[in-house]
């Protein structure tokens, strides 16, 4: 038994002031070298995987902080040629693409990666990401939810188009496939009409492992239906263990086994070798914020003008209700509660933000960080973490020296790979083949 | 003076039976190692760079021949991490993808790469591709060429949408970047709506290097406006020459300096010690050529039932006009001239395509492979050739070794990268950004 962890590789770290310490380099997200880097150093860590956020559009104030994204597939491909167990997982959107494209590249890069690929299923919130495709505006969120459900079911029947025995490969009768084991889908239905088959053989994991990350209603729904993997924040252990049961449950009544649904909460990690040094660390951080921008992020977030948010004051008590959020609904809840539980100042709040944007920080020592996720993992609160350091690639590097030697003396966590593909990692298995399965 | 040479990558080599030798592995087209070996021989020779073709379509029969594909970006990522100096081109298609999506994955190869990225702009032919993005059929050839010029017009304000002293990475002042220089494009025309700016700084070579490789009219009128390279199937000295001498007149009248498009005409070598040597091992390949697939293909291709093409006859007299063809135009005029010029069977046709689908074959020794490659040079028929191997990768490590010397020591190709970018190979100035341009 083993606790999964996923590296969430951000810039030069969480915190959104990381790239203003002196060790970082402003430009490090567009150095793939560094990148390589980071993903040599997780992969010798025997990491699960290392993970993209991803949207596409300019999120918020250039000027701000690194906020530019390489493409995720593209990226993800380039640390593929660098590492050889690790698994690979990319953010991409369903409101954006097209399911024959997106599927495809999926494909590709399990092909590429030997069966590393991951897919972390994102329906994109925002109206300016709407706007760089003939939009004025975004669909509703329920909306997007329907297109994403019908996105992942036709890219099922597209990398089920090849039987998994397709590829005979005789060269002696000049038969390259049995070209009875390569289908038309046909799928027709409200979002997509699509003929198919994809253009590539079955890939090395059958599909790329299902990740999802909102933990909206719609969200949470569409995570016991389609994902094999859950991100998600939570901020106390209560509502951790509560998610984790939520979703579960939901897994059992779709007819799911739960077991192939691992949850994995964010956590954002400050080390140091006493809890005064930690501390200290967060706040030299946190000190680095420029608080103007973050409430300017903070207002668009919660659908107000930042006039309203008075730095010194607590969150105002006429915000709208999850109900009217057309983006984010979950942060969103995540952010209004956290702000009312702790009554937190704006300030305060854009302190906690800024570290790991609505994701569980913890300042402590090596043994601290241990304990926590001890804890959570033993309370079922969580199948794993997505581990999010607040500077990279010290924070990785510290997090690989100090806590996973712990959490291996306490058998929580692997020495070795034992498998080769991320689904192996997961313990999750090579989903069956539909057009295989219907044969007589 | 150097002349440039492109290899075209595809599968286990050009010749469609080339799978079926001894030395060929049928599934090459799915291994990484099997590409990166060869873009290693291709830069080792001093490339220009290497190409993928690509379509978003199963195509054909996927019984006859390996005939999936891996998505280019992705494929030539990998290629990027194992290589330092050779251009990497990808085809990608106008009339499947949204700008915002392709303007930002080939930047993204771009900066992964450090300036080595080329797009060869297609508009893509074809039903079956139209019926896998929600179409019955595939828009009218002058549509799709519409589309294209806009969506390149599009990606080009994506590409400048950051000026390229953008970036300032300040961290005493917690300044990024200069927000006045990160532009909102607000691109609004027949197809596309997009706002941007592209959520990444401007990559290495201003914008990747442009590349087109229809010959038909409308094919011909974007070559010379847009396109800073052309690949192109030519079967004749004096038809290669015409071609070159429109298309240069083409852009001098779109107002360009007409050595900024270089034409690289299709070459499939077939190299022997002796010419009859060249001349068996070509025969070999032919022999190897299942007709009853090649005609089907044939007929396809020609808007012909197949029981219509005789083996053993010419082509029948009746084939529909240009004009009425909606596919792959020039193509389409090709291999009929061809046929008619020559008094080819069906059969004989078909091996001569088997060979490089319409492109150019030349069977021969080394000093031949090189006599005619001068002439076609020195006659103003090509900048530079798309070097298409039969065989894949034999016929490289061959042309590498036999033919490259030959035209080094007549002073018409390098021995050294003198550039580090692929538009420093190919001699081609680094865009400026429209948006300073414009500036006061």
């Amino acid at each position: 038994m083993t606790l999964h962890l996923n590296l969430f590789i951000f810039d030069t770290g969480h915190h959104e002031a990381s790239w203003r310490l002196p060790q970082s380099d402003p430009l490090a997200y567009l150095d793939i070298a560094y990148y390589q880097r980071i993903a040599r150093i997780a992969e010798d860590a025997k990491f699960d995987s290392v993970f993209l956020a991803d949207s596409p559009v300019q999120f918020g104030d250039p000027g701000r902080r690194p906020s530019g994204r390489l493409e995720p597939t593209v990226l993800l491909t380039a640390l593929a040629a660098v590492t050889s167990r690790i698994g690979l997982i990319a953010t991409a959107s369903t409101t954006y693409n097209e399911p024959f494209n997106l599927a495809r590249r999926f494909s590709s890069l399990d092909h590429v990666s030997g069966g590393r690929a991951g897919w972390n299923i994102v329906t994109t919130a925002g109206d300016d990401a709407a706007r760089n495709f003939g939009l004025d505006s975004q669909p509703a969120h329920v909306h997007r939810y329907e297109r994403a459900a019908e996105f992942v079911e036709v890219s099922k029947k597209l990398w089920d188009s090849w039987e998994d025995d397709a590829v005979v490969g005789d060269k002696e009768r000049g038969v390259h496939a049995d070209s009875g084991k390569v289908h038309v889908i046909d799928h027709v239905g409200p979002h997509f009409s699509v003929r198919g088959p994809l253009n590539a053989p079955r890939s090395p994991q059958g599909h790329p492992l299902l990740v999802q990350a909102g933990s909206s209603e719609d969200g949470k729904d569409f995570a016991a239906r389609h994902a094999e993997a859950v991100f998600t924040a939570q901020q106390t252990l209560e509502e951790a263990v509560a998610f984790y049961a939520d979703v579960k449950r939901r897994a059992v009544a779709f007819g799911r086994d739960p077991d192939q649904v691992k949850i994995l909460p964010g956590l954002v990690p400050v080390i140091g070798s006493t809890e005064a040094e930690a501390l200290a660390a967060e706040e030299e951080l946190d000190r680095l914020i420029i608080p103007e921008y973050a409430r300017e992020n903070l207002a668009e977030l919660l659908k107000v003008p930042a006039e309203s948010l008075a730095l010194d004051e607590e969150l105002p008590a006429d915000l709208p209700a999850e109900d009217e959020i057309e983006g984010s609904k979950s942060r969103y809840t995540l952010i209004v509660e956290l702000g009312r539980r702790e009554r937190l100042t704006v300030r305060e709040l854009i302190g906690r933000l800024g570290g790991g944007r609505g994701h569980k920080t913890f300042a402590g020592t090596p043994e601290q960080v241990a304990d926590t996720i001890e804890r959570w993992y033993r309370s079922g609160a969580a199948d794993g973490f997505n581990i999010m350091p607040a500077v990279l690639p010290s924070g990785l590097e510290v997090f690989a020296a100090e806590v996973l030697p712990i959490l291996r003396q306490r058998g929580l966590f692997r020495t070795e790979y034992t498998g080769s593909t991320l689904r192996e990692h997961y313990g999750l298995p090579r989903p069956a083949n539909q057009f295989s399965l219907v044969a007589v």
